[in-house]
């Protein structure tokens, strides 16, 4: 199955049009043709199911024969704040936290990081959600927020009702121990390299967050993300 | 804690030599002198906390004070076989793989693999697994093993005492549900972008593979493997 993309305002009643670049896509490398039927996403939730009606010039328009809300999306809106890393690791990241089926993604600012994000990679990791969002068949578009201090994203936690923190420094406990019955809204929280200081996790303890352990083993921080999520996901049979 | 990665040949009795890049490594970047201590692996699962004792010419010499067996190490030895994937990604994949934990990497050929193994690229890989191992403490260097056809790999699977498969057109059954109590040796397969085949599948099935699925969402075949490498491990309690 392949799902196209386009913005909700290109969908009309029962009439969706798709941006160039997906057209020429379904047109040129699939070869689909008037009154072949495809599959289109807003990333809102909404999936439409249509028939090709008209071909143009980089412009393709359908009509929706039927529509789901949500399909193949999580339940629990999941949350990563994650610290800023450097390199192509964090597109990496990025794309493989929206395939795992997160909601958003928040680039975090801690005491230990070090890399910082341009406006241009922040554009590209929107960029990088969106070919993920089709890769996965996913039907909505996580949200790449502006990138906050931590201490500002502690501050306005109290959005999630359930609050998880991976901490190197935590041995014994793992997820499974830190988890409630069906949460809501999730926030996982992923330092730097370097980790989090002790103030930090002390601050983000007394805004309710629970630490847990991702093992014995060291990980990269991209690693403890797509890791975390991952498991976060399992645990909430997400996954 | 940093670990530094020596070759066994370069541990004789309680004497150690570090390689020069190593050496260079502990002297330029982090300025470790003469009576220092360092703590260093020989990838074989020994570690060793070491005096420096000699630094000459991109040479570094230690001797051993106290020696430790398979520190944070699995318990379990977690083989991935995985569709040998295109660019960058497997590169990254690999080095997530050894952080989380396993202890080989078969890069496999099935029926819908497009991507071939270069032999610069494998020597590629096993670089990539010395960086992991140091970056993550990891006592144990995972063996890269030579390319195999699918079919071969399946023959050759009555070593494993647990043999999962992730199946896109597996719906139901979750990862916990085809796990068996403590098993010693597990191969995990991650097929190609394309899936694998309706045969393939029955092949794998017909050698004892149970089949699972990574959830309803499509992921690429690197975040399968890091995704079912992190849902094994901590269903086995290594993480």
């Amino acid at each position: 199955m392949e799902v196209f993309y386009t913005l909700p305002e290109n969908i009309a009643g029962n009439q969706v049009k798709l941006g160039a670049e997906e057209a020429r896509h379904v047109i040129r490398v699939l070869r689909h043709k008037v009154g072949d039927r495809i599959q289109v996403v807003d990333g809102e939730g909404n999936e439409y199911r249509c028939v090709i009606t008209k071909i143009g010039r980089g412009e393709l328009r359908a009509e929706v024969m039927s529509q789901t809300r949500r399909a193949r999306e999580t339940v629990a809106e999941v949350t990563l704040a994650a610290s800023i890393t450097k390199g192509a690791k964090m597109d990496a990241m990025v794309e493989m936290a929206t395939e795992l089926g997160v909601s958003q993604i928040v680039p975090l600012v801690t005491m230990r990081t070090i890399a910082r994000l341009t406006p241009a990679r922040l554009r590209r990791f929107r960029h990088l959600t969106v070919s993920a969002l089709k890769s996965s068949t996913r039907t909505m578009l996580p949200r790449i927020k502006p990138v906050q201090e931590f201490e500002q994203f502690l501050k306005e936690s109290s959005y999630f009702d359930l609050r998880l923190l991976a901490y190197e420094e935590e041995r014994r406990t793992r997820l499974r121990e830190v988890l409630v019955a069906s949460p809501r809204r999730v926030a996982l929280v992923i330092g730097p390299e370097g980790g989090f200081s002790e103030t930090e996790v002390a601050a983000a303890q007394a805004h309710g967050f629970r630490t847990f352990s991702l093992g014995p083993r060291r990980l990269r921080a991209e690693t403890a993300c797509i890791a975390g999520v991952a498991l976060l996901l399992y645990e909430l049979k997400e996954l």
